[in-house]
């Protein structure tokens, strides 16, 4: 079965990279947010114009964003989410909430230490995974129906 | 006309083979769970890791065939559901409600000692066959535009 | 812009062919119910039994004709419906308001006898057209953004 | 169990009064059509100003009428329509499908002449009913959950 | 809080009566299915006509008992489902599913040995009780906000 | 990622043609409305039947177009919409509600003296930009998930 | 039957007044924005703070009505929506817009000069009237199914 | 206007009782999450039978109070999420995704240290309160319509 698999959250280690390599050979679409940070910081001061105040130049980036994320999640039919170790990642959860709104079933990726913190965005999930290789197993089930 | 088919139920027969090869030729892309028994029971523990008490370990494999079975179900246009001899067979009565609900055409199959019991489910359906070539005959007529 | 357009209603005339064959040449892809009255009617008892009583073998067959007309419906962009010189054909006008509520665009296609009773049916239309060629030319001008 | 019921089609005989008087004591709210036959063609070019063609004259007050149909239908948890033995009666029909693409049970009342051509609509709805009082028990037993 | 909760499933135990007594002074409404096993069975033959054939005397009463069925899940914020020891209670699974697609949470109420066979239905639930008092305990938390 | 691109709003400058020809190369299908405006205007009339009153004219019209209109919305990721210099231009601002309600991200384009008259409308949007090649840009970076 | 209006559009005459005192009696409840004019603009920095960018002063009040006018539409069962002689009045095109695809029967109240212009939002309206009194009448007679 | 309001996130300070109590007198009905922390964290356990392991101890708990939390969401007008602080309140920003994605209108209430972190969360709002006296304001102009 193909399938459309969004990959949210945490743009600062390579977990992406190690699920899509992971599953090479499966027919699977990638979609995800903008994983740049300058890029995704500054893309709406440096395509619409500066912005005086931080906070504006903060909107007018994640509104742009938005909009490729927005399409991303609309279009798949799983998000898997990243919580790494390190910084607020309410993006992350915030996208996690709004996948399981639409129906989208969730994988989310995080250490155990997140445990209880995530406990909220977890017990909404289909799937807890604490590795990159278990999320691309369970996608490597979910597309070809067989364990090995 | 295409079509999309959910293949929901009874996982110990061949019904899917059946069905499957009476409609060759046909222009249908065929969706449906995970029909081996041990992987379907075991791919949460086995992917994700051991549990202790098994009602947690069912859960985890459950939760994880649920990204296959409502992937598929939401782009079906057709839902056939087979009740067998034999189990309990709960989910499958429930991937019924839940393709009914989403407004999506149901075909139930199953033998008529089942009639009383499956009321509400073929109150709900389209169609109640006895037979996998009734099954594949319906699907061909639906595809085809003729009975022949 | 391609387009999907379904063609609902009346089958004892051709102007389903000469809708499409005026359209020779634009990005249509057709749907629509069987129009082969005896399979149309005779369906369900044919392929899942005979009942004894008229009004259950109507029910099988219309029951199973409705997997088609639903999805041809949920699948449309423009549902074009036809009323003819006779019969009730209650069933094209449900199929109107089914694609109406679902918010499909109508076009409605039938002589000027009909104003009248048809009016609740024009009123919740984009168009009502007295010829299949001013259908095609509709349907010419949706698709190719141009009158000539 | 409280319910909204909905009373569509023919507007020439008192079926809509037989179902209410006989329900009388039930927690349901009525919703229909305007009965009045004059106003109900009339309104849009009373109210709005006269039109010299009789077809945009009939569009206006369909349009009309249509903001009262369509709350109406969104409202009821059943709709209950009714075919006579006169007219063409589409925009009965046109409502049931409206109702049925909407998910609202339907109740359809006809006499046995009219059951061949209603087959679509029959076989859309929850119960074919040949008489208010049969549909007024109906509604009883739904409300109250006794069938006494 | 106020919440509607609807009580699917097994009709030949006290079930039902055991949580709504333990929720006594709840702002609670609650919702179901008619539980008088005859009336369930034979509504649709006694209302609308008997049928010679046992099949179609069970599809109008399924049908017409979907009436109250579908609206009460519709209004319902949690659907409280009961499988008992015997029977197949595939309707009970039916309605679940249905639930769970239009995003009704459910708390399924079972004894442990049908943990393996309900543990798809299980992991689509917010909860899974042994005993009604346990029901009424998880109503009494989500309306009152407290535990004790 | 593949986008589909709705472009809304005045017809009588090249922005359309601007913003096409600076996303040379990238993977976006683009829709709009007719552009021709006498087409646009007598359409209706042209293909259906003149009308003595201008406001039917007008009318029929308007509902032809809108078949092209909605459809194309309804398949846009994101809707860009246009506000020129001269007109009233209620449509365009008509298509961004229509989008917007529909939760389709909204570009708009617009010179800074609209901005008051706008703001409702730049507040439900995703981006307001001043230029075609603003627009441009911000297509490169939603398609490439790049700012160079 | 009783109805949620929500009248839209211009704030800079006494049409809401009209209608609403033309409906003196009737089973109505209105919704509707903030038509104080300095507070509409205001009320985003005079709340949460002055901002130095008139743009961004304009977003902040225009985001804090949106609240209130997008519940008063998601509540409404019809919008009316005003087109007064001066300014752009883009907000009440788009609040027509946002109905429409909510699918909120709309009448469009205007004088006929703007009848070319304003004749998309007309189309997709089920009413267009050319005095308060009109509107008044109209929703008198949807909620009591009497012209007089 | 009369409004439902939910009151999302951080459960160790006081800002609910102080939006409350500085809201006196509107006509607001108050939506929120269980905000006693040890009921909270043992409600699952405490209800249904304790559990070894804490992921699955955490695991009840979390989907018990989702249904609290999902019901109230679902039926809120506007939902108000606030940021503390501590603690990483993920939770917090799931529900403002979950609404979000419902189309419910968010302000989120945060102090400025968050303001990037929080930026895709605030693009998502309508509004950003420091305080909850703020949020009150915003409240009472929405449901009084002036801001006095």
């Amino acid at each position: 079965m193909k399938l459309n698999v969004y990959l949210a959250g945490e743009i600062h280690s390579d977990w992406r990279d190690a699920i899509i390599s992971a599953c090479d050979g499966l027919p699977i679409d990638w979609f995800g947010p903008v994983t740049e940070h300058a890029a995704s910081d500054d893309c709406g001061a440096e395509i619409f114009g500066e912005e005086d105040d931080k906070f504006w130049h903060d909107r007018k980036g994640a509104l742009l964003n938005a909009v490729r994320i927005r399409t991303g999640i609309a279009r798949c039919d799983v998000l898997v989410v990243c919580f790494g170790e390190k910084y607020k990642q309410w993006n992350a959860a915030f996208d996690a909430g709004y996948a399981a709104a639409l129906g989208k079933p969730v994988i989310v990726l995080h250490p155990p230490e997140h445990d209880h913190a995530l406990k909220e965005v977890d017990a909404a999930a289909n799937a807890v995974a604490r590795t990159p290789q278990q999320v691309a197993r369970a996608l490597r089930y979910i597309t070809t129906a067989t364990l090995t």
